[in-house]
């Protein structure tokens, strides 16, 4: 049984208008061109792939967003069943109609995300059960693979990967497979300053699961986190559209608005895009449309 | 200067539960995994990529759709202006989201379809302007090399490939393509029967501007149309999401529905998976969502 949905192998390409505006020699890792449109499912398939092995019949985990959404795909493709956790009240939007479309099961807690996740771990002690946040191990060995395929693709050692800072699960891997490789690469991570509130909703976690592996990360000065304000945020994301045809979910800008702030003269440095735009398109700015008359005339005063 | 945004080389992957069903040995070709979502992105590039090198500052179409999504992409990638004529009314979502964000500018036009295609063909007229309507010829030449793709990855030539029938544009490449290599492949087409309401809104076209094209290829028995109900459609769409996890808009089943009611015993068949399902995340069904106290005993009663 091959459990694959296509993950991982996702383009790296050049970003000529940035790099020059920044001063490195950048490229991005389109990791929003996984399945489910974001990183996790390098992860994902290692974790309900192993789960099905083992005879699970449910998978479960606390999510509103990048996390359901994975999860679901792959149970669906593994012929398990997937429960999401979610606090009451908490951002629906596309993420929980992918969870909805692949006959994921979303179930509201009356509570908040710690009570959603506290949940997920006593249901996963529950026979047949498996928890599939990414404080399972098997998520952050997928994960991981990137840095092998970062180094294959650019055919050279990145010196700075940079990426946004949510709940640390990310960072924490790859940074696992930086050592794995012996590799010199630093990690550049950009968070939120208004943790719980901000408009980039992938990272808006006010309590990072891995920050104690992240406050080790940085006393061994293998990682940087720069702390970014929204304009930060939104410029960067303004730019990785506009100047370089990639529209990502607003967090995934955070690894830019990082290097904007932490220059890294002439180096060789690949930004991590996170997740899909179209996981958040409401977050594009409702500009108004012009309607006019079928002409040339009429068309060419609009677009002036 | 390079225009790619890591278009093509997308994932196939088999389909073990339709093939069982349909009696097939499926393959599943996930063009919904290019940069903006859908196929038009591998043609579009070309397109796009030969206006810049002409000289074009403003590339213009006429779509509600995945084109201005992709146009729209591609020509802030090439430092361009991108100008999408739409019918006054018409559905905007997602793909207009898409537009949007990365820059491009919508038009309405009071009118039909058919004037702002019109609209569109006078302003290419311009100096600077292009077309990138799928009657751009090199929209079809970079549609094309799904063909030798998909043999690469099978490492077998198919004996059919199914495929979702809108404008025919995608139709008539990937049969340039299959001619081209010279290979007995055939194709099987699906369309809506409610071609100008279906709520697969990519293939929501009422007058398929190949139309001839398509009817050549048919008296050549080189390729066969199947006409699908909304069910037909919904169902497909269905299993693709539930049976397999992949999560797709609905006009990406219509090659599954085709299948369906055209069975090729045994055949080896690749099925081109167009666009994702984020596109059009509203055609999920809003199933309530039960809200329970945080304790596994009500959680297991609300899935149970």
């Amino acid at each position: 049984m091959t459990f694959t949905l296509g993950e991982g192998n996702t383009p790296l390409v050049e970003a000529p208008r940035l790099s020059a505006e920044l001063g490195v020699r950048l490229h991005l890792k389109l990791e929003l061109l996984n399945p489910t449109g974001s990183f996790k499912d390098r992860g994902m398939v290692v974790a309900v792939g192993r789960a099905a092995e083992r005879g699970v019949h449910t998978v479960v985990c606390a999510s509103t967003g990048n996390t359901a959404a994975s999860a679901a795909a792959y149970a669906a493709r593994a012929g398990l069943r997937a429960v999401v956790l979610t606090p009451k009240g908490a951002t629906a939007g596309a993420k929980r109609s992918q969870v909805r479309a692949v006959g994921g099961r979303v179930v509201e807690i009356d509570g908040t995300f710690d009570d959603a996740l506290r949940c997920c771990r006593e249901l996963a002690e529950q026979d047949g059960f498996a928890l599939v946040n990414s404080l399972n191990p098997d998520r952050i060995e997928g994960q991981a693979t990137l840095v092998p395929e970062v180094v294959a693709q650019l055919g050279a050692v990145p010196d700075v990967i940079a990426l946004p800072y949510g709940g640390g699960g990310n960072s924490s891997a790859i940074a696992a497979g930086i050592e794995r490789a012996g590799l010199a690469t630093t990690l550049l991570a950009g968070e939120a300053a208004e943790r719980p509130t901000t408009f980039a909703s992938a990272i808006r976690i006010g309590d990072p699961a891995h920050a104690a592996n992240i406050a080790r990360l940085r006393e061994t000065e293998r990682l940087e986190v720069v702390t970014l304000s929204e304009d930060e945020l939104r410029s960067s994301w303004r730019s990785l559209a506009h100047g370089e045809g990639i529209f990502c979910e607003p967090a995934s800008a955070a690894g830019i608005a990082a290097l904007r702030r932490s220059p890294r003269d002439d180096a060789l440095v690949v930004c991590v895009i996170t997740g899909h735009g179209l996981k958040d398109a409401d977050a594009v700015p409702d500009d108004e449309t012009p309607a006019v008359a079928p002409t040339v005339a009429a068309i060419l005063e609009a677009i002036a």
